[in-house]
């Protein structure tokens, strides 16, 4: 077999074999096929696409190009869940208790954020003394015994999408369906996951900026996951603003753990509980009202914090400031954004405020920036929200004054006023459950 | 400027600026841009085309990415003629020196031969003392004091070129019609021709296998012509069958001379006549009509077998060969190959037969293979010959006997005999003239 000809094939409009994508995606991780070819291969992929049956073979080729999760030895079906990202997004540190508590396994690998996205990782390492770093052993020994664990990813998880990622993005071959939902879930199928609940962020603070592009990727996902024999779901998610009122690690970490207290922002609440609510529906639990109601008995009996703070606990994390949010270290300046005129406060420009957080100090915009736990963003209002001028839109957190006048500038760019209250927009566009 | 952008901008069937297309090819013979972003725009380019414009550019800046051959000393119009390739095409011996005799200078570089398809340099060596390597400044001279030189290619002639065609071979771009024709061209107008005559070969001995392939290929360049101001014509001419009778490089020069002398094949002698009469024609010499008189006048008086040995002579080669053809040196093995049935000579597989003498020695099957310049194949019958079981259809001329029987089968599979006589087809298929 020659990589030349699947260049060709693919050239050709032709259907590729499994042996032919095995044999491009093993050679390229192993080196034998050069960038080159990759990347014309890679530019005949995204203008002449692939079948469905052709793109699970891609991801099971990825995902199998490294190593593989192996969780067997946890019992009860595994349920992922991913997010293709987007700003403020701390649902797994509220989720994953929920659904734990719930009689779900959590078994979690999670990244570091890059750019004006977080990282579940770093915000965990907001709370003093969290382990982010088990051995696979301690990582499914933990699950076992208290249901959850939450860690970031060890091992040479997928080697050929981290390669063909990076050649992607310098030969303008990211942007297209295939490419992107069999990067996604070939990660999820080395994770180990049984099952995987996709949150498709759309709106300007997301990857896919409109419903229907979010729709068309999450229904590639779920095809996917269908040839490959796993359950796959998916919530098409509002990300035209940030989520929640937090952004920066361990003023999520707080608002999170407010949420499992009972005492999150509404918005925040709601998707939580639909995102743990369908978690629950893939993992076997029952019908959409009945595993709603697991989640509301387990928010509101206090079962989903009880088991926020075991989680912690087993990581190594001072659960003493769960119980105290005044013990997290505050940033040293914190100062208002203030509206500029009366008016109603119509959006935000979501982007931005993860761009001003980042400004702050709460993001890294090179894999070696050191983050500053502290920094970020607090919303004070929300789109619908009628503003006096002078009155605080939010608040800037930083220990670090020296770039807050251009994150104050950028915020200032991403606050929308207008003079009428602008028409509410859903926080859940469409859910595809199996 | 950012060669990802470009590459995104093809990718959208967006038109490239010269600007965007310059930079592209600067940056690559510069090795700025790395492989890996020029295969994915080379891509982007076989599948989605560049409009004429665009095409132009790219010639012009693969012309421009190295030496250019200022012919600017020669008087008068300076026509080059190239062909797109074939099995037996000594042409260039034979319309060299008719166009001289006709008072049109013949300033040629041209190349030598690798694969199944011979050189004009390797065949112009094999004349005892023959020089092919001249100074630029030997060569003008020689063009100015006699009309004519054949030289190999000296500098460093569109190195874009040279280095995207070797891309294209490993990652499935050959076979665009811009892609070729840019190629073509751009070496053309780098070796300082003011007008070209095309000899676009189609048939089983050619790239382009179709007449249609062949006549949209020849319409490319002559646009391209059009618009970077250079005068373009072309022939679409007959490779269903070699060139004449002989393939091999000595052989050629003899068939090539017999045919400057008034011996020559007829078919051979018809398509010299004609690309001949339409150099002269792109050279301003007059109306199609008058320039075939001069050209049959130069060939019937002996002007242009005159101006062949003038041409020998100048560049150090023994005339006394030319005079007496028998002193060229023999094949110690001269082989005939037998018809295995009765019928008629339906036709060769081309191809077949230029592989056949690559076998005997004739040929390079890499660029440091040693050429046997007595080896090759004579063709003793042709299409529409009736042929006898045992006849000789062919003769084998080798040195080294080792691969004799291999050449023996796979010319055996090249020669079509058929009950019923063949209707013959025409040697040229189309001109397109300006």
């Amino acid at each position: 077999m020659r990589m030349i000809d699947i260049i060709e094939a693919k050239r050709d409009r032709k259907v590729l074999t499994n042996e032919q994508i095995q044999f491009a995606i093993n050679g390229y991780t192993a080196g034998e096929i050069p960038d080159y070819q990759m990347s014309a291969f890679l530019m005949a992929t995204y203008l002449n696409g692939m079948t469905s049956e052709e793109t699970k073979c891609l991801t099971l080729a990825m995902a199998g190009s490294g190593d593989q999760i192996d969780l067997s030895a946890v019992q009860g079906v595994k349920v992922d869940k991913h997010s293709t990202g987007g700003v403020g997004d701390k649902t797994t540190l509220i989720v994953g208790p929920i659904v734990a508590a719930c009689g779900v396994p959590v078994a979690k690998m999670s990244g570091r954020g890059l750019g004006h996205t977080g990282g579940t990782i770093d915000k965990l390492e907001s709370i003093e003394g969290f382990q982010t770093m088990l051995s696979p052993r301690q990582f499914i020994e933990q699950v076992n015994r208290i249901g959850i664990s939450v860690v970031g990813q060890s091992g040479n998880l997928a080697p050929a999408d981290k390669k063909i990622y990076a050649l992607r993005d310098v030969t303008a071959t990211v942007d297209n369906l295939s490419l992107i939902a069999s990067s996604i879930m070939s990660k999820k199928i080395a994770a180990g996951a049984d099952a995987v609940l996709l949150d498709v962020k759309t709106g300007n603070g997301a990857f896919m900026k409109t419903t229907e592009s979010a729709c068309a990727l999450a229904k590639e996902m779920i095809e996917i996951g269908k040839n490959a024999g796993r359950k796959v779901g998916a919530l098409i998610t509002n990300m035209n603003m940030p989520l929640g009122n937090a952004v920066g690690n361990s003023l999520e970490v707080i608002e999170a753990t407010q949420t499992l207290q009972g005492n999150g922002p509404q918005a925040l609440t709601y998707l939580c509980t639909e995102l743990s609510t369908a978690m629950l529906q893939l993992a076997g639990k029952g019908s959409e009202e009945h595993c709603r109601e697991l989640v509301q008995e387990a928010l509101g009996s206090g079962r989903a914090f009880e088991k926020w703070k075991e989680l912690v606990a087993a990581q190594g994390g001072n659960t003493d400031w769960l119980d105290d949010l005044s013990l997290f270290p505050k940033a040293a300046v914190i100062e208002p954004y203030y509206a500029q005129q009366d008016g109603y406060l119509s959006g935000y420009d979501t982007h931005g405020v993860g761009l001003a957080a980042c400004l702050l100090g709460a993001g890294r915009e090179t894999k070696d920036t050191q983050i500053d736990f502290s920094a970020g963003i607090v919303l004070e209002k929300h789109p619908g929200d009628a503003v006096r001028r002078g009155e605080a839109v939010a608040w800037l957190y930083t220990n670090s004054a020296e770039r807050l006048e251009q994150a104050k500038r950028q915020l200032g760019q991403s606050v929308f006023l207008s003079e009428a209250c602008p028409v509410p927009e859903p926080m859940i566009y469409e859910k595809l459950m199996p």
